[in-house]
C-alpha cells in the first residue's frame, strides 16, 4: 500500500552559518556513498582566497556569480551531497536549480548556539565587529522567509552531528506527501497535496476495497468541488451525495438523524465509506455518524478549512453538538485516509483562514519553536496568497496533532490535553458570545495569550515569549484580548465544560514559545487571580 | 480487585458409572496433596462384596443407606477428593451433605462413550441383559434433573484422565460468581448472584473509583427494584436516576437526546458512572449513552431480564432503533462490569422468561452440548420457579458469548457472526409483524429450526438435531414454525439488514447440537429453497 520512496540524485543543505552544513554533508554522503561537495570550498580551491578574503577582494555580487557556478557544476552531477553557503539561497537563481535538481535540506539553530559555534572563526564574511549577536539575528531575520521556503527542516540545536544525519536519512525516506497516524490496527495515511483532487480517487482505491461511497458535504463546499470530486470518484466507485446547510448551528442529532434516514434509503451497509467534504461540521458529523451508523461504517476525510486540515480532520474525535454544549456527545472514530489539499484554501473566507492560522501557531507554541519560526519566516508570503508554503506547515502541524494523539488516544494520561492550549478559555468565550462572535480560532487566539499570561504571572514563562506570540497572532489579525464579557458567566460555562472532572480542569500552561505543560488547576481560580 | 478463591477442603466427585470418577478422583487427589476415597471402594472392604453383589443380596435401599454413612464419613474429613456412586445423588440426604460440605464435580459422558468404557465391567448393579445402552438411556434421562442441578461439570469424552484433572483445577480457582470478559485494556467481570443485591455496591465500590452514579432505569423496573437499589449506593455514591417509559418503542434517538440533556442537567462528568437497571431495551440505550457522551463515560449492566443477562448485556453492543429498523444505530462499547442476579427473574413476567431460554437454548445449540444438555434436565425444575438453577446456566451462557466476543470484538472476522443463528430470519419476523407480535425469543426460536431445517436440506446436519431442538423449545412453550407472513415482504427485510454486505449475508448453519458454522449465503436463496 505504501509507494517506495526512491533516494534524490542530489542533496543540498542549505542553512545559516555555523548550523553545521559541512560537517553534517561529509557524514551523510559518508553514509549515502555519496560525493560531498563544499562549494565554499571549491571557491577557496578555484582562487586560492579564503570566502572571507574573496569577498573583501571582489564584492559580494562577484562571490554570488562564482558560487551560483560552482552550485551549477555540482548539481550537473548525480550521487552527491551538497553544502552551500548561507547566502547562497539569496539568489532566485540559485533557489530554482536547488528546488528543481535536488533535495533540499535546511539546517537551523539558534543564535546563542551560531554565536558559540563560530567563537574561533575569523574566516566569515558577513560578522564583522563586536554585535555579533545583533548581526546574526538581523541576517536570519532578512533570510528567514527564503530559508523556510524550504520544506524540510532540521533543528541543530541539542543534536550531534550524527543525530542531524539520521534525522536526514529519516526524511530522505520518507514520502513528503504522505504522514502516517500510527494507532496500531486503526492506523491511517494523511496525505498532503497542493492541487491535485485527481489523487483522491486512486488514493481511496489503495485503501478502501468497497464500492459504494457516500459524500457528505455542505451547501457551500459543494457548490464549489462536489462536481469536480464526484466526477472523478465516478469513474471507480458508485457515488451519492448527501448534503447538509452551513453553519454549525446544524451540528446537532436532528442533522444526524436526517443523515442515518438518509443513509438508509441508500442502502448503506459496512462496506460503504462515507465521505466528509467540507470543514470541521461536516467532518465532525461525518465522523460521528460513521461511527455509530451500523456500529461502524468506514470513513475518510477531506478537509476544505485550514482548520479542519490541522485540527479535527485529524485524532478521530468526531461529534455534535447539543442545546446545552457544543461537542457534548461524540464518539472516537478514526478515518481511514485523511486527503487535505491546501488548493481548497484559495476559496476560503480570509477571515476563516486567518483564524486557523491560530491552531496552527498553537502546535508551534505547545510543541516546535520551528514550526513557530517558519510561520514567522512565511507569515507575509501567507497573506499574500502563496498557499503553497501551507502544505508543509499543514503537515508539521498534523504531525504533531498524530503524535500527541498516538501516545494519548482516548484522552486518558493527559497528554492530549495539551493539545487544549488556549480552548478552555477560548470555548468560554464562544459560549457566552453564542458562537457568533468570534471564529474559533479567534477564541482561541484570544484564550492563548489569557493562558500565556497566567503562565506569566505564576512564574512559568517570561515576558518576551508571550510577546512572541502576541506578536505573530496579531500578524494574522487575531485578537489577543478578551473581550468585555460578564466574569460570572465565563466561570459558569467553564464548570459545564466537557474536560472538567469535578473542580478541576487540566489547564495548559506556556513555558516558552515550543513548550507548554498541563496542570490540574481549580476551575474557579481560573478567571479569579 | 479479584477476590483470592480458597481450595475447598472437600470435592466430590459424582457422574453416571463409566465417567472417570475414581481414576480422576485419584489423580486429583494426588495433585491436591488430598486423600482419595472411594466410596464404593469402602462399601466393598467394608461388606468384603463386590457392589453388584452387595446391591443383589441386600437390595438398593441397604445400599444406599451405607452408602450415605459411608459418604458422611468421608466427608467428616478436611482434605479429601471423594468419588461416589453414579446413584449415590438419588438420595436427598447425600444431595444435602455434599451442596452442603464439598464442592461437588459432575462428570458427564456420551452413551457411547460410556458404553465403551464399561465394556468389560461385570460389577454394575443396575445394567442387566442385552439393551445396556437402553438402559443406561433411560438412567441417564431420569437422574440427569440431579446430576445437573451440580454447578461444576466437566464433558469428558473426548478428554484424558489428565485433561479431566486439569479442568477441575481450573474451576476450583475460579470465583464461581465471576467471569472475566478478557478484552485487553476494556476487560471486565460479569458477576453472577441469586438474591444478593446488596452485593452490588461493594462491587461498584471495587471497580469503579468516581462518587456519582446516574441511575438509568424504565417505569416497570423502577417500581420493584430502584428503592432497594438507591438505597443501599446512596451509602457510598451521590446517587441519581433517570427514568424511561418501558417498552422498545421508546429505544430511539428521540429518548437518547432526552437523556443527553438530563445528564448535562445533573453536572454528569467523565467520572460519572450510568448504570443500566432494566433489560435489554434500557440497558442498549444506557450503554448507547455511555458510549456517546462526553465521547464515553463508564457504565455498569445490572440485567434485570433473563434475554439481557444471556445476551444483550454482555459483549459491548449497544444502540438504538430508527424508524426504519433496529439497532441500526449504536456503538461498541464496554461496561465497567455486569452483575447479574437471578433473583430478578422472579418478577419476569412467565413469557418473557421463557422467550429468555431461546437465547440460552442458541448457546447450547451453537457450542455446547452440555448446555443444552443440562437445559434439557433442568427445564422442568425451571418451568417450576427455580430460578436459582439458572444461574450457572446463564453464567455458562455469558461465557460462551464472552469467549466469542474476545475472539471478535467488533464483528470483523466472522466468529461473532455465530451468535446470529437464528436471528437473520428471526429479525426478518419481527420486523414483518412490527414487532408486536412476538417477542425477540420466540422469533428467535422460529429462527433456529428454520436454519437448522435449512441445514438439513443443505446435508449439513441430520434430522434427529432438529428434533432435539425443536423438543427443547417447544418445553418452553416456544414456537418452532414460521407463521404465514409474505414472501416478498421477508426477502425485502433481509435485504435491509445490517448485517448484509452487497447481496450476501452469514448465515448460520447447524451441523449438530453443540455445533455450528457461518456461511457466506445469497440473501435471495436464504427463503428461495
Amino acid at each position: 500500500m505504501e509507494d517506495f520512496i526512491p533516494l534524490p540524485k542530489r542533496i543540498v543543505l542549505t542553512g545559516f552559518m555555523g548550523t553545521g552544513k559541512s560537517c553534517v554533508g561529509k557524514l551523510l554522503a559518508d553514509k549515502l556513498g555519496y560525493t560531498f561537495i563544499d562549494t565554499d570550498q571549491i571557491i577557496c580551491e578555484k582562487s586560492g582566497l579564503r570566502v572571507a578574503d574573496y569577498f573583501a577582494q571582489h564584492g559580494e555580487a562577484t562571490f554570488r556569480a562564482l558560487e551560483s557556478q560552482v552550485l551549477q557544476e555540482a548539481l550537473a552531477q548525480e550521487g552527491v551531497v551538497v553544502a552551500v553557503g548561507g547566502g547562497a539561497i539569496l539568489s532566485a537563481h540559485n533557489r530554482r536549480l536547488i528546488q528543481k535538481l535536488s533535495q533540499p535540506i535546511l539546517l537551523t539553530a539558534s543564535v546563542a548556539s551560531i554565536l558559540q559555534r563560530l567563537a574561533h572563526d575569523t574566516g566569515r564574511p558577513l560578522l564583522k565587529g563586536d554585535d555579533k549577536e545583533g548581526q546574526i539575528q538581523a541576517l536570519l531575520q532578512k533570510r528567514a522567509p527564503l530559508y523556510f521556503k524550504i520544506e524540510a527542516q532540521i533543528h541543530t540545536d541539542d543534536l550531534s552531528i550524527s543525530e542531524v544525519v539520521e534525522k536526514i536519512l529519516k526524511i530522505l525516506s520518507q514520502n513528503p506527501n504522505c504522514h502516517y497516524v500510527e494507532l496500531g490496527t486503526r492506523r491511517y495515511p494523511i496525505y498532503f497535496e497542493h492541487d491535485a483532487l485527481p489523487n483522491l480517487s486512486r488514493k481511496l482505491r489503495q485503501h478502501f476495497s468497497g464500492k459504494k461511497i457516500i459524500i457528505l458535504t455542505n451547501s457551500t463546499v459543494g457548490k464549489i468541488y462536489l462536481k469536480t470530486i464526484a466526477t472523478a470518484l465516478t469513474k471507480h466507485f458508485e457515488v451519492a451525495v448527501i448534503k447538509i446547510p452551513d453553519g454549525e448551528r446544524y451540528k446537532n442529532l436532528n442533522t444526524v438523524s436526517k443523515i442515518y434516514a438518509q443513509l438508509v434509503k441508500l442502502k448503506a451497509d459496512r462496506q460503504s465509506l462515507l465521505l466528509a467534504l467540507g470543514g470541521g461540521v461536516v467532518g465532525d458529523i461525518a465522523g460521528f455518524v460513521a461511527g455509530t451508523y451500523l456500529r461502524g461504517i468506514p470513513f475518510v476525510q477531506v478537509p476544505t478549512t485550514l482548520l479542519a486540515q490541522v485540527d479535527s480532520s485529524v485524532g478521530g474525535k468526531t461529534g455534535v453538538d447539543l442545546a446545552s454544549g457544543k461537542n457534548l456527545v461524540g464518539v472516537f472514530h478514526q478515518p481511514k485516509l485523511v486527503f487535505i489539499d491546501t488548493l481548497f484554501l484559495k476559496t476560503l473566507p480570509k477571515r476563516e483562514l486567518l483564524a486557523g492560522m491560530a491552531e496552527v501557531i498553537k502546535y508551534g507554541a505547545i510543541r516546535d519553536e520551528g514550526l513557530f519560526a517558519r510561520v514567522e519566516a512565511l507569515a507575509e508570503s501567507i497573506l499574500q496568497g502563496e498557499y503553497e508554503l501551507l502544505k508543509t506547515i499543514v503537515r508539521r502541524s498534523c504531525e504533531i496533532k498524530a503524535d500527541i494523539v498516538e501516545q494519548d488516544e482516548f484522552e486518558t494520561t493527559g497528554l492530549r490535553s495539551l493539545l487544549n492550549f488556549g480552548h478552555t478559555v477560548g470555548h468560554a468565550v464562544e459560549t457566552v458570545t453564542g458562537y457568533r462572535r468570534y471564529l474559533h480560532g479567534e477564541a482561541i487566539a484570544m484564550g492563548m495569550v489569557f493562558a500565556a499570561k497566567k503562565s506569566l504571572r505564576l512564574g512559568f514563562c517570561h515576558a518576551q515569549e508571550i510577546e512572541r506570540l502576541e506578536r505573530l497572532l496579531k500578524i494574522f489579525n487575531l485578537p489577543t484580548e478578551l473581550p468585555k464579557l460578564p466574569l460570572p458567566k465565563l466561570k459558569r460555562t467553564l464548570l459545564a465544560d466537557k474536560k472538567r472532572v469535578s473542580s478541576f480542569i487540566n489547564f495548559v500552561y506556556l513555558r516558552k514559545v515550543g513548550e507548554a505543560f498541563v496542570q490540574k488547576t481549580k476551575v474557579e481560580s481560573i478567571f479569579g487571580n
